[in-house]
């Protein structure tokens, strides 16, 4: 595997793990009036069409980096609405 | 353009853009408590090496697209240490 390849893998592995720190944060507090649910619906509907486009493609980095992204961000969304106004 | 040229740039709009209706929340509340900066740190560091893999690769979309997503996740970092803990 060459450096430009692990270059690209690094930045897959950042920006697909980039929510979890929101849902840890969400999970711990359980406050998630301050974040936006337009924005994981925006996102999901992207990364889905993403996903579509990779299995059109057969491109497995695409389909599996924006698959996981989908999941985690489709549950940070859950937590939003679970959470929501519990106060 | 075909039609999974288009599926891909829309896709690509969607995950770019769905930082705005986050920065549009907190710049109307001002209210930045529950979202995580881990979150933003983490992507926007995937986001700029995305955006060296992309010159490295001579890839515009790649550059332009996560480019694009670097700037609005910046700013919005900076919202969420403009208005944190002002209470």
């Amino acid at each position: 595997m060459g450096w430009t390849e692990i270059l690209g893998l690094t930045a897959g592995v950042f920006t697909t793990a980039a929510v979890t720190p929101q849902i840890w944060k969400a999970w711990k507090t359980k406050e998630v009036d301050d974040v936006s649910p337009g924005m994981f619906f925006v996102l999901i509907t992207g990364l889905a069409l993403w996903v579509i486009y990779g299995f059109i493609e057969k491109d497995i980095p695409i389909i599996a980096t924006n698959g996981v992204a989908f999941m985690l961000n489709s549950f940070m969304l859950f937590l939003i609405y679970r959470y929501r106004n519990k106060n």
